[in-house]
């Protein structure tokens, strides 16, 4: 993954580029109601305005009547007029502060799901008795547990699956690798400084912050200055330095602790650097992403594969970025684990053997065109997706569906799950198309997962500063006359024309696909020039005929020599689990009512603890029943835990129910036991050599709990749960 | 794990202390066999100084008697004696050399394991086509999949079994964490400067390549010399920079590529270090083990065990340590995957309830008893060492035996492992006792798991600098009379006597434990004076009556407060897999005897891939077959891999023999299969609807090939494999 991309993995609300703004999420709606929120809140925005301009006009009205010393009656009828719109406005006003307020809902909500994630140890800010560092995070044993098993399922999905060809690669990197890749210059971000403090703040978040809480807590906008607002969070991943500079002047932000005066924004980078080596010459850096282990491997990895196309290597790992200041909890931190894919395929031919395996899902999907226009996301067949050319190709679209099988199976809910395209300015010029798998939670939607076609780009980086050729031959079983398109720009032409841009218009010439040269050299030849959009400028220039050759060459070949492309999906696995936290928890009340019980409802894939063993009450013969039973299950591979304390029966439910424990054996008696699903607190009696047996299968998906629950007699304990 | 332990990991070879010295270890040899090979180097050095004193004697003789001008005969006689007793000496030279040259063949070996893992994919240098960096590697796929297959029987045989908390915690961790460990302080390596060119070095490594050396080359050494040299080596890991320096001085040592002079030696901390946050001013390190994030985390461990002791918490993750100079290729690294375990335990009951279930084992110990009076690692059964009180106590003994266990079962070689005691001065002052699991390989007896019993130093130190009591306590059922042994030293008294030491003398006399303190009481209370070492000073200082004061005192007590003991199993993941590289490999002739095949011996538990397909020959129909099969196989998640060149048959074995890939299934029918087991090379007939489930209950270790062999029909094929 490279440079824009970045941009993206680190962008985590994805509402300032979208038409989605970031009032419009409420907690739990899926994207039309989303939708509805926000024209809901236009509309009342402008009611708002329009009920502000009659209470104007009203007093006027009334203060007109006072100077005239109009008679008292028709003076208290335009008081009482005034009164009555003035509670019409309040009323509007309070529907338009409950829309915005959302945000409230949406942190008590987050605030009752970290408190129960802290309080049970999934996490724990690192070093946390010596106060804590921003942006680092110990996973606790049941956290620890959930990202193993999500891994673990990750492999199973894709690694074994496709027989992908897993890497390994240090996190210390060489400066090399990484300079070739584009980090050591370009992976930065926006930093300003209080003059006074020297506190670094990231120059976009206080813009962000400014625009969203004038945008909630500002009645009195005017239309305009809304639109401006949106406009400007829209906008804002595209400022330059001085753009954003300019607006932070402009707006007058200032630093949000002190109120000091902030410095211009310069790039900080975000990489962690250390030394190799005791002389201290040797620059190593974290590696920012796990990728480029694999794109540097790409001969031996094509040779391991018997030098045949397609193929995909794979790398789970740690990766790290410094960030200026880290917020968001578990979503935004220094150092987290990636999950990579690198499929490389044959940029001609991107077709996908299985599909058809996945052509037939339909999940909501928001594609460019969408975007732009205003629409929200829309439940789109994914063999449609890819026959009308929304997604690029075959390859592309079978990860996409492969990521979303994935996905739901850990239990992230289908209806707050989106793939939202890439608009143009997102993507590096020479990705052929990217697509991100967006899960809704309370920070808005989050982008988990990218999918990119890459195209060549990674290979040929580190194929030009390597002087190691990362490329693929087909070998043809006849010589071939191949006609070939040739672009061949004049490099003098060019640098005349363009000067210090040069090379980027060189470039950009070069990478144009086949459709866009041979209208080029239509325009160039009845036109003589054409207008060219160089990405990388973000401007458009002139090209004249002079300028670039375009032509079909024949030529006899015996093979293909060609860098191949890379379709890229990567998973940022800390932020899966997050939303998943988010999706799993529910609450209930307690039988007594008088409490509410906190659950998470994970599947047994992902759950930190399958079972739990509980002798009903403290006395040896249940004791030495449970004992038996967790040895069962130890030697089936069974994680579980036995809780013999004398606490109540439906507490010790309780406890594991908040761990997210799906399956509780309960020792009530020495031949049989119980066994109870988490979700439904239904119970069935089971005998003691089947028990762990029972929970295996379950637990394996080789039996659902209605199988369970239709083969063995039913168990009903009213008193149990209280 | 801490400060003494770090030398000792980083200590690969440990036969500079311990009488083995490092040429005595030959590259099949079991201890016995080396021991005998340490002997008969020594008798021949014996042998060939006292036949050089006879040819020197004999030299004079003839001298003699050609000065005296004697008979021809007599003369022709002494020279013909002189010539035997040459001849003598040059084969008792050849015998000497020969000993010494086991390190040419362990080198060749060497060579032949890490070229097929090399061309094989198993690892590459890190960047390679940047020219790599020294000390770090990439694992390639099948040495990515053995490393998972690893990581994932430890969980399964340590972390589950036990039912541990495992905890997941960034490598980037924060200065004050490894200030309180004492590793900011102490973690270091002594080094010495090229005084010219700067290359560094580090010192105890060219001393000991000189020592070795010499020991190899030279056949002249005096008797003295040797032991002078062995005696070197033996202590070389305790030398002072002082004492380091000296020696270097003393036998000229110099820069190895240049021939310079050397700078004296200075410590070199080898931590990376890096900052976080972008104002520069939070130091960072990356983690030089991962044991610390669980010391820290004691309080929320402990509460999430049920406030109940004992428990053990585990994490796997990379750890770093910038060497000086690497070398000894996947041996000595910068980063590395540690996989700890952290036994949390009352100091007062260090009894292991399922003891029993490992007191039968026995193998290859070396008790510090038997080291220091030059004897061999001999089997003791580890029930025994535990009755004895050779092995401290029974907790430390169930690591011990199952760590065996897990080796063992990975594919180590018994009869090439032992657990060595640590030597007193290895040993930390704090640590009760100590045991490294060494597994024989061609660079010696590499220390691969550490067992410590670190008793109650780092929850102690975590403790102290955070000021957040890491403490457990048990609840007296009945408020209980306690006496207690209070040890309070004169903080006046001592810091009169030994000034800059008193910290040291206070620590120890305060870390005395119960025997120890009662036996200085009695002393005192008799002479008044008694000697007492101080560890940590490397020296025995004298305490008077006045410098402490040892009683007994009885209080009311409802809880004991204390803090608990950690015994520590420390696996270098790394080191295990090299080492299980080497004890796997194996060369045997093809079958037309031309060329040596490569074979690793892994047993299905550790294979990178657990089963090959292949379509005898190209043709549509056993293609189709080989795809259900993988379908099959895909299903029953049994990684595998298809390969339908039309290479012979014999050759695609060969070719998975190298992987250690354990089976292989032969498509040559529509309606039945062979399985061919990688080691006998034996195959069955099974139907094609079988095939997956054979392959996998064999790779589960539901079956053994033995069952497979007696229930399904042979297949000859004597043409295949040539």
């Amino acid at each position: 993954m490279l440079l824009h991309q970045f941009f993206k993995l680190r962008t985590i609300a994805r509402n300032s580029q979208s038409p989605f703004s970031s009032l419009s999420i409420s907690l739990s709606s899926s994207s039309p109601m989303a939708a509805a929120a926000a024209s809901s809140e236009d509309s009342l925005r402008k009611a708002l305005a329009d009920k502000q301009s009659a209470v104007d006009a009203q007093g006027n009205a009334v203060r007109a009547l006072k100077a005239a010393s109009a008679a008292k009656p028709d003076i208290d009828a335009a008081i009482a007029a005034l009164n009555a719109l003035k509670l019409e406005k309040s009323s509007i006003e309070r529907s338009l502060q409950s829309i915005l307020s959302v945000a409230d809902t949406r942190e008590s909500f987050r605030h009752a799901v970290t408190n129960t994630l802290e309080r049970r140890f999934f996490y724990i800010p690192t070093a946390k008795i010596y106060g804590g560092v921003a942006g680092l995070y110990d996973y606790g044993p049941p956290g620890c547990d959930v990202k193993l098993n999500v891994l673990s399922f990750w492999r199973k999905h894709f690694v074994r699956e496709e027989q992908m060809l897993e890497m390994d690669c240090p996190c210390v990197t060489p400066e090399e690798v990484l300079k070739a890749s584009g980090h050591v210059e370009k992976f930065t971000d926006l930093m300003v400084k209080d003059t006074k403090t020297n506190n670094c703040f990231r120059a976009d978040h206080l813009l962000k912050d400014y625009c969203n809480e004038k945008l909630q807590k500002d009645l009195t906008l005017s239309p305009e200055k809304v639109a401006e607002l949106k406009n400007v969070l829209a906008l804002l991943d595209d400022f330059s330095p001085e753009e954003l500079g300019a607006k932070i002047k402009e707006y007058g932000i200032t630093a949000p602790d002190t109120q000091n005066p902030l410095s211009d924004p310069y790039p900080f980078n975000l990489m962690f650097q250390t030394k190799i080596g005791p002389s201290g010459l040797q620059t190593g850096y974290l590696r920012p992403e796990t990728a480029q282990g694999i794109f540097v491997n790409f001969r031996d990895l094509y040779y391991c594969n018997g030098n045949k196309l397609p193929f995909a290597a794979a790398q789970v790992g740690q990766a790290f970025r410094n960030e200026i200041a880290p917020r968001q909890g578990l979503l935004r931190v220094r150092e987290f684990t990636l999950a990579e894919i690198e499929h490389f395929v044959d940029p001609e031919d991107k077709s996908h053997p299985k599909f058809a395996e996945v052509a037939d899902l339909e999940f909501l999907m928001f594609p460019r065109e969408e975007q732009v226009s205003g629409q929200s996301a829309k439940r789109i067949r994914l063999g449609e997706a890819v026959s009308k050319g929304i997604v690029n190709n075959e390859t592309l679209g079978y990860f996409i569906g492969r990521v979303y099988l994935f996905l739901t199976r850990l239990g992230i809910d289908k209806d707050r799950l989106r793939f939202r395209q890439h608009l143009a300015n997102e993507m590096a010029h020479y990705a052929a198309d990217c697509w991100d798998a967006e899960i809704e939670c309370s920070y808005g939607w989050i982008e988990c997962v990218g999918i990119a076609d890459r195209s060549a780009y990674d290979l040929r980086a580190h194929s030009e500063k390597s002087k190691v050729a990362l490329v693929a031959q087909e070998k043809f079983l006849e010589p071939k006359e191949v006609e070939k398109l040739v672009i061949t720009p004049s490099k003098k032409e060019i640098g005349l024309a363009f000067k210090g841009e040069q090379k980027k218009v060189l470039e950009a010439l070069e990478a144009m696909r086949e459709k866009e040269a041979l209208d080029m050299k239509a325009a160039l030849e009845s036109k003589g020039e054409v207008e060219f959009e160089v990405c990388q400028l973000k401007k458009t220039v002139t090209i004249n005929k002079k300028m670039v050759t375009i032509q079909k060459e024949k030529k006899i070949e015996h093979q293909r020599v060609f860098t191949p492309s890379v379709i890229e999906p990567s998973f940022g696995i800390g932020r899966i689990i997050y939303c998943l936290y988010e999706h799993s928890f529910y609450m209930r009340p307690s039988k007594a009512g008088d409490e509410e019980l906190r659950v998470f409802r994970f599947p047994a894939l992902v759950a930190p603890i399958k079972c739990t063993v509980f002798p009903l009450v403290q006395n040896q013969t249940f004791e030495a029943v449970s004992k038996l039973i967790s040895k069962s299950l130890t030697a089936a591979d069974v994680s579980h835990k036995v809780d013999i304390t004398g606490t109540s029966i439906g507490k010790r439910y309780a406890r594991t129910d908040e761990l997210g424990v799906p399956f509780a054996i309960t020792v009530d008696s020495e031949s049989s036991v119980t066994i109870r699903e988490r979700d439904s607190k239904d119970q069935v009696r089971v005998d003691v050599e089947k028990a762990a047996s029972v929970v295996k299968e379950l637990t394996e998906g080789q039996s659902t709990w209605a199988d369970v629950w239709s083969n063995f007699p039913h168990h009903s304990s009213a008193a149990a749960e209280d």
